[in-house]
């Protein structure tokens, strides 16, 4: 009896990622195979990622979840997948110290439980999903000691969602879309390191919506049925366009990375206008900072910043530097101020040094911002903006050995 | 002197269009020559049209023209090819009762005077060029007793303005592209007159728009020179939608003209959206019309209302009959309701025995209406919509006989 009371614990953390190169389309549903390779930037930890704690006991007699202190189903198909891959590849464990010894074969009837936890609003569709099964897939592989590498363990994170797989690895990565029917070549490679190009600054506009959004995996699902342009997208476009983005990154050209960005994401959209009944995923405050950025990129004669949005209004702004960085802050805060009751510092979140440098430190300074330039007759729209993160391109992900932070009871298993 | 004081007048009216299948990119510029094929319907111009007057005389001492009762230049090079043509095809013209005759080679030397007028606001982007330019050289060619039929001359008018061409018919209207390098196959054919499918009813949503939109001219060309699916959709889609759309208009196949309608001006907006930089010509008072109408049709199982919408935010509701066309403007008016000011006489203008149908004499009635039952927690959106226009299919050019409806003077040709 006594020897059932152990509970062995991991805690890793895992970032988000957002894609250059869009992923739009699966050519297998069940295994999450794409239509498309795929390039994402991972984002820094720091600011967005997920916090996984997966255990192990003998007294556990149901696997089971808790996602940001909720308990959550573990029934689904998605769940279920990753689960069975990641058991299938598990290896002995000993921990002399702890007098823990688990066979291989004893994976099969251990349960399990998982906590997890997003440093950012879960609803604020910012890939949650894609950091949240990255994470559980990694914190499984340490926990059961399984010897695959970050490439084989993206190809089941990838099974619980496509853009998960891209999350095992820091900078700049890879979702190569594979041929083999299994999927078993459907997985994530790095191509640079988060310090090949650190002089990137991120900012993501978290836009206010009326509208509940179409889920990503709906409408995949409607434009592979009816998109008359998204074969044409996966088959000629983006082979060409993966080519030069790998070219771009590799020799640190902003000018073709911006160019290629824009156009990947205005193209995802475009498929997705192409689709029946259409799917609008931006919304005019979108739009009004896609305009804002063509028309500075075009002022400059050279891109100062990179726009891409995914699944919903939200705008992941990549400037060339720090000092483009500042220049958008400002013209963000300009057309964009925060509404009078929000403070600036939940207002504008992460990186704040960007804030001061750009000579910001209360809401008199946004108030006496000018107007751009390059802009005629801007309109100040307060409360189209929820708030802003700064953040940056950062590493893959990592296991955290203090275990201060990890989210389960080291005796119980249960929630802390 | 005495007989250099004649003047010799022509007034017509020629209607708008409005494409179902659209033309989006030119192949040449100056000739205004297609990538695909169109298909339009011609708007009734007893609520959308021109009315034009054209005058020769030997007294006048040049080309004049004014638009909207405004004196514009005729410098432009469409307008001066239009010009250049038609006079090209000009005839000897002789009316003994006044006195009148000129000879095929006086037609280089008279000088023009034209006045144009159209009958709906000229900025609310409802295709006011396609119009003129029909109008003006439907009335020349009668002017100058010129003998080509109304598709030899919708080849001049597209020199104009492309869509132009289709106005030269009532009805349905197909533009060939034709394959000529000198454009004289592309041109216009009715498909069917306005009799044909006359239960259809059309009702113009005018939406508020904070914006200048990209002209379509310009929008065209950058669509042709950096979208990556224009071609794909050129040459794959659209041929295949044109046979499709035909044989829906000739069975009076609602279903399938619905369908096609708008997934063209779907994929139109698509092609905008992948131009570099990106166009917007919907906007968010646009998709939520979009959306009304699709849950609606979803829930009817069968498709009640066709949208399609050109360049800008203004939305073309072409319903199945008037039963279809009664409810919706039921859900129209619950969700755009006017302003409280706005006076409701105003607020729908055209055919108003719709709003009679539907039970709408004042505001009041508005203010009763039901939320529409296939749309949860409907937002109404005041202001978003600046005025409706009901109307329906309707007939090709006309020459006004009764010279009070002429726009200019018959004795000085100068507006009236």
């Amino acid at each position: 009896m006594a020897e059932k009371t152990w509970v062995r614990m991991v805690t890793a953390q895992t970032p988000t990622n957002i894609a250059v190169i869009k992923y739009w389309g699966k050519r297998d549903e069940t295994l999450i195979l794409p239509v498309n390779d795929s390039i994402s930037v991972t984002l820094d930890p720091a600011h967005l990622c997920t916090t996984t704690t997966v255990a192990v006991s003998p007294s556990f007699d149901q696997d089971r979840m808790w996602l940001n202190g909720k308990e959550i189903s573990l029934s689904g198909g998605r769940y279920q997948n990753c689960l069975r891959e990641i058991r299938a590849r598990a290896c002995e464990v000993e921990d002399k110290e702890k007098g823990i010894k688990i066979a291989k074969k004893d994976w099969e009837k251990l349960h399990l439980h998982v906590a997890s936890y997003n440093n950012f609003p879960t609803a604020a569709g910012l890939a949650s999903s894609a950091a949240g099964f990255a994470c559980l897939v990694f914190a499984l592989a340490k926990l059961m000691n399984a010897k695959e590498d970050n490439s084989e363990l993206s190809a089941i994170a990838r099974q619980g969602s496509g853009s998960a797989c891209r999350s095992l690895f820091g900078g700049f990565v890879k979702w190569i879309m594979g041929k083999a029917e299994d999927g078993s070549d459907s997985l994530a490679v790095q191509l640079v390191d988060e310090k090949h190009w650190d002089e990137l600054v991120i900012i993501i506009a978290v836009v206010s919506s009326r509208q509940k959004e179409t889920s990503s995996t709906t409408g995949m699902r409607d434009s592979v049925e009816t998109s008359l342009l998204l074969q044409h997208r996966a088959k000629e476009v983006v082979p060409k366009r993966i080519k030069q983005m790998e070219e771009a990154i590799k020799n640190r050209d902003f000018g073709s990375f911006a160019q290629l960005s824009c156009a990947d994401s205005n193209q995802f959209h475009a498929v997705c206008l192409d689709t029946c009944p259409p799917i609008f995923y931006m919304n005019g405050t979108s739009h009004r900072i896609i305009s804002c950025v063509e028309k500075w990129n075009c002022s400059e004669g050279t891109p100062q910043v990179a726009y891409t949005f995914d699944a919903g209004p939200n705008a992941v702004l990549i400037a060339h530097n720090r000092k483009a960085a500042t220049q958008l802050m400002q013209k963000l805060l300009f057309c964009f101020p925060p509404t009078s009751d929000a403070h600036l510092n939940s207002y504008v979140i992460g990186d704040k040094s960007i804030l001061k440098d750009a000579g910001i430190e209360d809401i008199k300074d946004v108030e006496a911002l000018p107007p751009p330039p390059e802009t005629k007759d801007v309109q100040r729209c307060k409360g189209d903006v929820s708030y802003f993160i700064c953040t940056k391109p950062g590493r893959g992900p990592a296991l955290l050995s203090d275990e201060s932070q990890a989210l389960l009871h080291p005796e119980t298993g249960l929630p802390k």
